[in-house]
């Protein structure tokens, strides 16, 4: 038999506590999986910097891979068992997108790196683009075994995960308003770090869902399923996602990478502390296999290095990464942001290089996708086979859409507040800035 | 107020998904979880190699210590309401030993290194030691926080740990065949692995957990409840503590660092692969603070590097370890243990060094604690007050304690089961070594 | 010790599903548990007509009893450890409220009979009425247990259920937006019909729950779970409260009472189908120990006794009440209503008296307490001890509060939409009939 | 189409707690659910007086008939994907046997009566029977739906139930150790009595089930979770079926049926209180529709009745049942029977009759199942296609095997241990009475 249709002689299964057992029967997939690219998904966390804050919550992007697969297989079991196409062309599922569906689930995240936002905003990666060149570069274990599909079949992965591929249900299948991915995280997120309200019920979703002509829509009778999901989605933004704390340490590590920066990309040194897995990225000289030795524990590594480095900014920001100091923040608005230029005043006053120990930043930048009306919306067909969007009928979906949420934060050195010792010569500015600060807010 | 009655001023509550909310009122708790001792234990996992057969065991001594300590806390608000001691020596719960109890609850577990059962062996490192040094050395700020307390309260907390405190009570709330510590351990291990069957009824076990005399007991109305927890216990062992892929990486990883240290020790370098942080432990002259270091990620670095070492063994045993290459194993008993000569003798002439590359291991050389006989039983308190060991009147209690478990295996390279590639002047060996394999045990 | 504090020997604990375990301390409670009155809660389903439609619903006021009255009981276990008043009037808990408060959660709905909705609509009962009658009449076993704990026990308990005693904290424990009523309800619910999105985190509520000067509010940490509890209360009245075929039976059910009314309050007979139980009821001559008699499997015999009674309304009536045959209904709006004469032409038409066999009906009418502006609102303690109402901070809250939910619905025979075997005379109107409805609406 | 093949135009779903939701496709499994015999089952209580004990426990056979029938459902959708017989007699699932399989997995308790167990004893009738009457007598509308599949139908129906239908794989889907009919029930009262003690992995056990020549068996990977399977129905059985106050209840209920029969067998009455659907078995002259009259409500109707008949025997006997007053129990063994005799003679002389207010009861009367030697046993299909039984590998389920469970017990009035009022001229023999008992056992 061809590669890919081969079976695995028994099927493997792997324990996840979400879906219990993630099935795997295609040699194709279980090779994937045993590829050293796909391997290293399992020192990256999910969340970055969340399990700081939200103890449990150290899954890994590998386990939620393994998970947006087991959905998507589920998914085209029950299209295969309920919507065969019968002929081409008649908007139910054709079959032979199977594996290459299965494929996309499983690698849509596989240019991942360790605590991506900041890295690449430091270090000008993109993880999409890397996605895209693991799967269709040669030098990779992954390119091999797609290329033992068949030669195009790479192209063909990576244009799923770019959704540029012509069979809509495929796309929307990985990436949608509902999709494998986002099902798979929001369950997954909530189990691990404790938050209940994120839980809705995957396995109704998956019955009423169904292939379309122009994609995939769900049936009017699991709207309340579909509704909850939505719900669910905002509650995890709201508790989780965007965190004050989580959204500090964000902060730091921020600022502890752009100090590492500064100083890495200049010298060129045989310290022991000398980040020997970062220096293509300080000397902005790196190439695939370069970026595929890292992971979380590598900067973990160098930061604790760094807690004994001779910069005294460095090793700060180090400590107060390694060993969780957070910053504190709160919020401001329009009627308040007057204040910041006085605020950063007295913090530069008391010791800290604004530059380093301040930042504003409002939940808006972060990949917020809740459920708007400029993206294609959530479909339902009803019994006459016509569809309707979802927040045409549902008035908790429509209270959601129609709002604006997340914050304003401004973020400073937590000692401004309590002053560790005995009063000293700051304490007027001290008491100044606690006097702006009441129930989480800015206050004039 | 002194320091150790000292309050929050507003409870502090962290996010657990197995206990939903771990709560935190005495501000030495506090300062004791935002030491970098402390912080250190989430770069630990709680299961080590496990999380490569369990994906989703990615939890650490962290989450574990403040689930003991929620465990103990919710056992001693208990205690407090249903059990006062009235009078010394009533056998009933004496109060002033709670901020005790916390502390040894929370700390049990604080000398606890990166793959610790392994790493011990290789280095000889002792991490209940290690305990005792973290809580009682001027060095450390975990015995900073407790000294503020009182000057014996370093070596009070300690006592607890080591069991050599005279209050029983305090004693086998942390550790007995039925303690916080225990508790706390299987119900997120099965959590976190997926494997269901390790939970068990944990609020109905607070409720009749009770103090007496000699140490703690429980009621003879949950003695369903407590059956429970022993069945639990004894599928955890069978199914997850005791897997044979996970003592396959704990070979590799125990070959990998006895490799390593072959190295190392001998040479003084500045090759960039050079493990700096690991450097006091191969020269045997390593102190605490070298010890406080390291950590899961750190090692797995050092992994990292060595995959381009120049030394065929070392770099092909890290590759091992870190993209997950198991070795295979079968059991074998007192019948079949002959045959282990010849088929160690196959594999080197297939080109792997015995010595690296085949183990045998028991499952019984495993911190193994099923209920059994020998040690102090669980007691059950009968309506008129005397008390019954619990296996006297379980009868599937009884046949777990009867019972040996566990197995030997032997673990061997799997291209020795599949060559790679074409059939080989090997081939009649690998014939030979696949004849006596069936059902995973060795056969004649 | 007098009665008031007697407490039991050994705590007793009920086996719940949803709280685990009930525990009951005082004899006082254990003796109203076990009055015949309070045992009859067993025979009344708590949900009337909806075990029809989800049929997990079969639980029984006895166990939401018990649910609220533990609700109320750990809320008082938080308010004594973390609010004890100090001095009269301090605005926190005042423990010798305790025993009354159990009392009164308990008793709560010790009035409810078969059916209670639809009886009283047909027999002018009034269940609180006669909750008050039996707590307050001596002619009842829980009167003469209360009386022992003191002469105005039984009144004070009443009052407490009637909103009017003066402290508002024991009042709001058992009715307010977010007390132990609605609490238990709702999850109570929630569990037996499998309908997971009527979950929410009762513990957490719990912890976050507590007095003030006039009432119960709620820290502001706890916003998130208070705010899941008002969607899930929303989401369980849309799919469960009003559902539709539910409300259906409820149709069946009047017009079977109605029609039953109609006969037996005329005729004295002595046939063997004579509602003997009821017909006190009939004769509107029934007193409390009559009401006391009665219960769903009581009323349910009765018809099965009378689908063979020589009338074809009540036989017919019974059968599809018994036999489960419910009507079909379609929403209708300003729009439509003008059509409901002509479908109720057709369906005389076609054989069905219209009195019996149609209705209109629309789900405000059911005792919809959606979290909406006029009520006292939930309010949320800010760190600086101040409060702010949930909607003002909640924009989920506020979507749910602002608009309005239900429907009107017409309800018909599903004979008018399937005539059962060949096409017959009134072929026409059907047809007409069938033109009207489409996606479960009227249309024109 | 033909009939036993026709589909519904929507598949209807019903929401269940324990499996979410049970799918129904077949337009016969629809016409089934909705005749008048099915739908009696609503008012069937699944496990009779337990819910006295186990407030929760009021779920119906109603319920049970459909997660079974759910059950089998997917066990053959999953036989259907992955064991397809290609040729007759090749051991795999023979698709044409699928109706068949749902009609006997919906049907096979629908001969159950009100207090199954009792009723039958005293009035001869006999379950196993009236389910074979019912579907294969004309008179019934189960009947006739199965008539409409095939003449021979209803026959087969009725010989898979009964366990001689050739093909033993349809056989034990429904009845065997580890069936369809076993996993509903265990799961589902483990749900409604709260005891999660009973619960196990479903989904996994359904994924490692498959057909081979003579049966089912199991894949040896799913080891672990049958075997869990076992140890939930020993929970169960030693926690809920065995209750001794469910026990006593049903001595109650069996001494009031019984009593009832001695009266109204003989009496002709046309009395108000006379049970009116109870009489043909009275008089030893039913028929199947009478029979099928009854519910548990019915009978629990006439007992309410029955509390004000001028019979002392009958009305205590009913207001003991209705009321909640159970009898004490004592455990007794071959050293203590032979004090069974003076203890009833001192009940006798306090009042009592024994006759109807003492029994002796073993729990091994009980259809008690436990996984036993004797009977066909679980097997397990090894790597090499080899089958294994389970208690020769898995020692917790040899533990539960080899031993003897239950218990005898004596049950008599608990007024004689606690004498209501005040001190009387029985005093001396409560005392004695009081001194054989001890931690729940009779003593000498």
């Amino acid at each position: 038999m061809d590669y890919a249709h081969q079976q695995l002689e028994r099927e493997k299964v792997f324990r996840d506590p979400v879906h219990n057992y993630v099935h795997v029967k295609y040699q194709v997939i279980l090779d994937l999986i045993n590829t050293s690219e796909f391997q290293r998904l399992r020192r990256i966390h999910q969340l970055g910097t969340t399990s700081l804050i939200f103890h449990g919550a150290e899954h890994t992007r590998f386990a939620h891979s393994l998970g947006v697969y087991e959905i998507a297989r589920r998914i085209i079991e029950s299209f295969e068992e309920n919507f065969p196409s019968k002929i081409p062309g008649d908007g139910l599922w054709d079959d032979s997108e199977k594996l290459l569906t299965l494929c996309a689930a499983l690698l849509h995240d596989i240019g991942h790196g360790a605590y991506s936002h900041t890295f690449e905003h430091i270090f000008g990666t993109d993880h999409e683009q890397i996605t895209r060149d693991i799967i269709t570069s040669d030098t990779t274990e992954i390119n091999h075994v797609l290329e033992k599909v068949g030669p195009d079949f790479p192209e063909k992965v990576a244009s799923v995960i770019n959704k540029t591929y012509p069979n809509k249900q495929v796309v929307e299948m990985i990436s949608s308003q509902l999709d494998a991915d986002r099902m798979d995280y929001l369950l997954r997120d909530a189990y691990n770090t404790g938050v209940k309200y994120g839980t809705f019920d995957l396995s109704r979703i998956l019955e009423v869902m169904r292939p379309y002509q122009d994609g995939i829509c769900f049936e009017m009778s699991g709207m309340h399923a579909v509704e909850d999901y939505i719900v669910s989605r905002f509650q995890m933004y709201q508790q989780v996602y965007f965190h004050p704390v989580s959204r500090s340490m964000e902060v730091i590590l921020n600022r502890l990478l752009q100090r590492a920066n500064e100083i890495f990309s200049a010298e060129v040194t045989h310290d022991p502390q000398t980040p020997y897995l970062l220096l293509p990225f300080f000397h902005h000289d790196f190439n695939l296999d370069d970026y595929l030795q890292l992971d979380d524990g590598v900067l973990n590594t160098y930061f604790i290095h760094w807690k004994r480095y001779p910069d005294d900014l460095l090793s700060n920001l180090a400590s107060r990464f390694i060993d969780r100091k957070p910053l504190k923040s709160a919020k401001f608005d329009d009627s308040t942001k007057d204040l910041l230029p006085r605020l950063r005043k007295i913090i530069e006053q008391s010791g800290f290089n604004p530059k380093y120990y301040t930042a504003t930043d409002n939940s808006f930048d972060l990949p917020y996708d809740a459920y708007r009306p400029g993206k294609k919306q959530i479909q339902l067909m009803q019994n006459d086979g016509t569809l309707i969007e979802l927040s045409s009928i549902s008035p908790l979906v429509r209270a959601i859409s129609d709002r604006q949420s997340g914050d304003n934060r401004f973020f400073f050195p937590r000692e401004i507040l309590r002053p560790e010792e005995n009063v000293d010569l700051f304490q007027p500015e001290y008491d100044e800035f606690n006097n702006h600060i009441r129930n989480d807010q800015l206050i004039n």
